[in-house]
């Protein structure tokens, strides 16, 4: 196992104006005094930075849909590709917007039901009834 | 493209008593007259059908999530799969729930930006910062 | 690399008595005097656990397919996954029931194939073709 | 829904001579007289035909494993993948070599359980058990 | 299987300004007289809609990699997560800007062999050698 | 975190003449002194072993695309798999080839892209215009 990033995380002092700005945004938005790891990878395209964080920013925040909800969703999909980092950055994020342990287990619990039921569709191919067609 | 499913649906006046009570208790449960094709071709298998829609019955009842959560965490895994069943299926139960399209279109927001993040992470493998561990 | 689960195992003694039920019934039927750590992690939800491992218990067991070959098809699906856990824990249990390293390079050549090909196919799209419909 | 292929099959009478030789070698190792659209489609890589098809006689021939047992490990690899043409094809090979219907089913519901826990573990990331580490 | 949309595609006569203004760009940067469906689905979120054709015509467009390797590495993981849609633009995409069938069959050759070996490394979990951790 | 792997790697010195063989020709081909572990975990199966050097030496070498750009097609699929040694291995592989580390962040900036809309066009399943339909 390869504890080392494929890229060396781009510390504060060692950034530009342009990655400092970003970090200082990130850092603002959730009022706190640190940026993970994420972000100072992507720093190496500032242009690929800037843009995730203004999309993530924008995506997760207020909307249709409560911001807890969006972590859960997060972390539904993380787990269903394997994503190691993803999982205990957006895990960590929901429990900080206020997820108890018997909701993150319900989560996962649906998260399985549907990663079971996904393949045995896949398997076994059903056509899709008429009443699930889109009005 | 083949349409036909890899097993024949099983129909009502076709099927076992044990298979029926799964289609009654379905039926009941929703409060609809009928039974979707994915039920039907489980029946194949009647301890499979049984288990799986018990299972089913049980998580994506009420429990610590809200019952519309728990549809939109199902279209977030099916999108994120490519299962194309699942998807029409489980849109539809969400909007029979009351997810509006502002809703849905929100969801595939969240599971887009987290497929994305997934794979910047997967191939920049940034360490996961100690404030993400777990207690 | 982080290697702290997302929540903490709970051990025997920190157990509730239906938790306890579920981990005596585990060594019980696997004929050990251990409980690996998989469910000791889902004991978060006893509910998810009890299921769970009445599920796999079923299963896993005696049926139309030998219970190696079970376990077989389980390597097969991890490895595809990429989950590591599951990689780890089921060909130690495969091997358990006797499979030798020249079985296990045997189901990795054929998911390895099976990996390739699949690509083949959702690349170039071949027409299903009419011999391969079920009747 | 798209029917058409990304790039046409390429009939026997149109086919080179190279390529036929490895269509006459399909024909005559299965004992039928057709091809399936399959390897017609790679024939626009007379090399990655010749070297698939050779790849796959080999790997799915006699060897540590029951033939049969391989074609449903690549059942479980394709529902896995949702890869549509490789479900339909893999599931007729299998038929004709004598799988029942039940033992497709058991294969899906060990291939469901597997994508099931799978995600639980991804999600909850318990610890490999010492047990579980190769000799 | 379901030919419809899970949302109707937004034609232009029936766009917002906001939506025409974003098919009015499509068009002129690519030069073409017409609207492709995965755009006319998003408009029902208008601002996933303008920031995800922003993102893919930066992305997209000139920079470290020729534009036409960008589409060939897009057929790659549409072909890998088997996206039937994304599949056939994005290869209707990069035969437009020149990819010939050799080449296209050489991506595909590799992404049968990458899918291959990321199967056998998962499933056989050799140790990351230090020679190819990075500086 | 079980850093070991599943099989033992094996060295030169305990292998066979066979698996001697294609460890030299890894060697004399890429012009380098040692083998890297994925090869010595295969040499459990020596025909795997072979048959697996030998398609790879043939689908990365020279052909209808550069070899650097088959080096990034392949960390494409390995990022979206989340294939940990592959990645590693193969962003190596390409940066031994001359990719710049702008290079490498664009490659991941397009599959990031990639499975976003992947995920857009799974979940609202547009219909394929007529004209990404091939010829």
């Amino acid at each position: 196992m390869a504890d080392e990033p494929v890229v060396q995380p781009i510390e504060y002092e060692d950034a530009s104006d342009e990655v400092r700005a970003v970090y200082d945004d990130i850092k603002e938005s959730r009022g706190i005094d640190w940026v993970n790891n994420f972000w100072k990878v992507l720093a190496h395209d500032p242009e690929l930075l800037r843009r995730t964080w203004s999309d993530i920013k924008h995506v997760m925040g207020p909307g249709a849909l409560d911001p807890l909800v969006k972590e859960m969703i997060y972390i539904a999909v993380s787990a269903t590709n394997g994503c190691e980092y993803c999982t205990y950055s957006h895990t960590a994020a929901a429990r900080a917007k206020g997820m108890t342990d018997a909701q993150l287990m319900e989560v996962l619990a649906v998260v399985g039901m549907a990663n079971e039921t996904n393949r045995l569709s896949n398997g076994l191919r059903p056509p899709v009834d008429v009443q699930f067609k889109p009005r």
